[in-house]
């Protein structure tokens, strides 16, 4: 068991390293630069972060692993027994500056309590303005490694729960147009081919749909729309985002858990988009949505 | 009791007006405006903001008084039996162009649930740069309030309170320069009467600061200074701040709960202030600093 958390602490190194390759090859213009922190209650990582990109403005790629006791109330709503535990993964978080590309998120993590072992993880897509294509894209490539992981991964079931976990209450809207999500995947070689494989296959999921945004115009029309979103982005992250307040509530690397936050935000009072307009049509598609027809 | 709560709501009404009116004086610029709400659950309020005025970036003053049911776990919380409740008061949140201009929170509220009835609220400062002169200005026309209205009001107590309430545990740094702060005041004559005084008195202690910091020259590196430390204010809203929880529990309006959230915010990775610099001297001060040398 513990050889298999050794082994994906490996993995998510190496895929720190690819990922932030095939991102800065994407970007083009800056590359990421790279903290190791030790984390003073045992572990540590690496953040991993590039600023002011031609196609990123804000990009976050971190990997860590990390160990020592939780705290009592985080604990006991977590399977395995005791409160020593290890949490190893990568994270990441990329903010474009055109409002034509969409934000995207992906996680992926490997926890032991106990003798409890399992995987969580996920990836999501949060559009400013609405191609159908886009979500399409990026939900079948997600679907194929499920298929070619079932029983263990199912794409139906992560669907649900990417909507079910990436929404805001007090908005009523998800953060996004979904992707997947899962936690408390049990800890075995075939949890863990899985991960490989959709951590290895989400650049194929995530890249294709810059290439084709990057080159659309825009004006200050929609850069002001997607600061006025990435209000909501930071909205789910603070109020609502069990990863973030573990990593507040285990004393984590401040940075690191708040490097998922957009570069330049608004709050404006009280917007509302135009009847009919392509801001308008994003939000009629922030709720579930069965993309790809498979059901 | 219930006689005291209502002449609270209306005096809450008044003081919004009268506070719209002195600070449109003070922006010059722009007036606010005036939105109407109703809760569904009972009660309503007026949204009041003024955007993008010559000294005022977002400034939101808005007035409420709702009633209903609490959710269980708020209920168990609060004095008073059972769990109806009613809740009135006048909450403002300014948020100044210039980075020379300090964000300034007030809030006064009264609440009522079975037979208690208790007062809220205060009032804190929160400068981008560091002038001794502004936070001495500012305490010492809340302390006379105080003063005033001993023992019911005790400024040492309530300035003390007010440190360990805006404090940001995962930055250990206070939001500001303090102020004061107070809640469970029991309902009673003496406390209206400080309450309506403090109210009163808000403008004294913030207006003359806008005054003599506006006519300031600043630049991008002031600029960006302040729309980072704006950053710290969300993180406080979102993550820290009772009320800000309490409006999202008790189904509040989310545009007027929202409303103190900064305009334009910046979260850069990992940012340090240069040792010795007016942005490194700010940090040094927030803490809790006895601005009077009463004690």
């Amino acid at each position: 068991m513990s050889d298999l958390f050794d082994r994906a602490a490996k993995f998510f190194a190496e895929l720190q390293s690819d990922l932030c390759r095939a991102l800065a090859d994407t970007d083009g213009a800056k590359e990421f630069g790279a903290d190791a922190w030790q984390r003073p209650d045992g572990g540590g990582g690496i953040a991993r972060v590039l600023e002011g990109g031609a196609v990123f403005e804000k990009a976050g790629v971190n990997w860590s692993s990390v160990d020592g006791e939780l705290p009592a109330d985080l604990a006991e709503q977590m399977p395995g027994q005791g409160r020593a535990f290890r949490a190893c993964g990568v994270s990441l978080v990329l903010h474009p500056r055109s409002p034509m590309v969409p934000t995207t998120h992906a996680n992926f993590r490997c926890l032991t309590k106990g003798d409890a072992v399992w995987f969580g993880g996920g990836a999501d897509l949060t559009p400013y303005y609405f191609f159908r294509d886009d979500a399409v894209h990026f939900h079948r490539t997600l679907a194929e490694v499920c298929d070619r992981h079932a029983p263990v991964a199912d794409y139906d079931l992560m669907k649900a729960a990417c909507d079910e976990y990436f929404f805001l209450p007090h908005r009523n809207e998800t953060r996004g147009t979904g992707g997947v999500f899962f936690d408390y995947l049990d800890g075995s070689e075939a949890a863990l081919a899985f991960v490989e494989d959709l951590g290895r296959t989400f650049p194929h999921a995530y890249i294709p749909i810059v290439a084709r945004r990057q080159p659309s115009p825009y004006g200050e029309t929609e850069r002001t729309w997607q600061l006025r979103r990435r209000s909501r982005y930071v909205e789910f992250n603070l109020l609502c985002d069990r990863g973030t307040i573990f990593g507040l509530k285990t004393n984590g690397r401040i940075e690191s858990i708040l490097m998922s936050l957009p570069p330049l935000v608004r709050w404006d009072y009280d917007v509302m988009a135009q009847p009919g307009s392509p801001e308008a049509e994003l939000l009629t598609h922030l709720r579930a949505i069965d993309w790809l027809g498979r059901r």
